[in-house]
């Protein structure tokens, strides 16, 4: 099993590349080959070798995915606020980007497994609430909109035997360790991850705000569980909702208390950035992650479980 | 106001320019030019000028589209079947094409309006039944998938203000005139207008076969009407399915022979074609067109109806 990682600098797909590691073979089949390929190459991982691939030319993908390859993770993306402040960064990389990498995997003749990440960024606008797996997709956001179009594509290359694809309408991933980035969900992390080292962070919305979530821990195993799914059970649609909990930012700030004390919680100030706001009350949160669960996809069963596994796995 | 028609040699682009031409004017503007544009010139029509274009090539869709213009009916596409037989022309005309119509578009930098046909063909695969506006997209065709696309980026283009874009799913056109064409959806005015004309027609499903119509006529008054839609009337969702009726092949034939005598109906012969029938199995025909109908688009009373306006537009 040869396996490339697109967007392998992320903390996702880094964790996921740590999750095979420790896993050692993926559907029976002993993993040969780990690459890690990103925009800028990422840093050195032991187990894997990194690459560094522009997925918007044809080109540099067909170097990234060689003969052999036998699956391939696509989790890169331009995210949510940039796509929307430089559309035609988002329309390379996150359309003409993606269908390089389905392309490429039907060049290699050999139906590839492509796990996609695609994002709860797909819902929206006049679709009724709640939400679930075939809610209608009515995105409000170009990154939205080209997260849909990377499934449709992904279902039809699948339907014609081209690849075998499988993708998974992500959470927001908190607590996020790092730096913040230009996902306008970004302060979802950063108003935990900061204050829990001591530093200050800034939350742009009110205390009542709910969302949907789930750990980097468990969003790595899902995906590395992913790779395996039958595509006997993922009918006509190889796109789910990857399953979360849905919780308010004052749960958040709770559970955090509970795990950590009261210190952290007075390092969070609430100072209003429209900009930011426009983007995330668009955004469903009430989500019923039906089939991803009867695959066998899991979540956290609390959000003390998120600050624990940031605590255990990613605090510098 | 200057008017294009992208796939103006078409059934429809030409009954729009009928419609446009007896009318003169659309939303209060006198019409001051309008131009047929395929991928072979168009049939010259008087009152139009005819020009050829590959929306493929973005260079030719500049030509086509001059700065100046108005109002760009985007009708061309791959049709169902041959989508399916060549991926690869279906997706360099279906998608790459229709996102050259729209980045041509938005480089005017005068949001011009954009009436985008898509088709019920969108509609399929695990999305339950009956089909209205908001039902899941989850085609299983190629083309399906190319139509979905285009939506989709209609919806953003517009959003973001480069476009003022409105799309609709058509109904199966029927009594289409003129040829067969290599659309899954050929026979179902095929086997209509062959034996009106008294020759032999095949009919590849029985009798109780369900499907979802309108005449070509009141499909191109829709569409001249389609520009006229205020843009704040259309939600966040610039695309809906265009009013239909569903009938059974037995009510078509039923209304050929109220309307025709029961000559015609003989000559119809019934013969399986697999390769047809497992892609028309696949769409969806019983649709609620509310958003529609609620903005005054038209369907027919009856499939006499569509046998009448045939024989008064169309038979040779």
């Amino acid at each position: 099993m040869n396996i490339v990682i697109i967007g392998g600098a992320g903390v996702i797909g880094r964790k996921v590349a740590q999750a095979l590691i420790a896993r050692g073979h993926i559907d029976g089949h002993d993993i040969r080959s780990l690459v890690l390929a990103d925009v800028a190459t990422p840093v050195a991982m032991s187990g894997c070798r990194s690459i560094q691939v522009d997925i918007s030319d044809p080109t540099s993908v067909a170097d990234a995915l060689p003969e052999g390859t036998d699956l391939i993770y696509h989790l890169a993306a331009v995210v949510s606020s940039h796509a929307e402040a430089d559309f035609d960064a988002g329309m390379a990389v996150n359309l003409t980007g993606t269908l390089n990498v389905l392309q490429r995997a039907r060049e290699l003749g050999t139906c590839p497994r492509v796990v996609y990440a695609s994002s709860a960024a797909v819902y929206g606008g006049d679709a009724p609430d709640p939400t679930h797996d075939l809610t209608y997709l009515n995105p409000q956001t170009s990154y939205g909109t080209q997260k849909v179009i990377g499934e449709l594509l992904l279902n039809d290359y699948s339907r014609r035997g081209f690849v075998d694809g499988r993708g998974f309408r992500l959470p927001t991933i908190s607590v996020r360790p790092g730096l913040p980035n230009r996902a306008a969900s970004s302060f979802m992390s950063s108003i935990l991850r900061e204050p829990l080292n001591g530093k200050e962070a800034i939350c742009p919305v009110d205390v009542g705000f709910l969302h949907y979530y789930l750990s980097p821990r468990l969003c790595a195993q899902n995906l590395v569980m992913a790779a395996e799914i039958n595509a006997h059970d993922l009918g006509m649609d190889r796109n789910m909702i990857m399953p979360g909990k849905m919780w308010s930012i004052q749960q958040l700030i709770d559970a955090m208390t509970a795990v950590a004390g009261p210190e952290p919680a007075k390092l969070i100030r609430f100072e209003p950035q429209p900009e930011v706001e426009q983007i995330v009350r668009g955004w469903r949160y009430d989500f019923t992650s039906t089939k991803g669960l009867a695959l066998g996809l899991m979540t956290d069963s609390s959000f003390q479980d998120n600050i624990r596994y940031y605590l255990e796995d990613d605090q510098p």
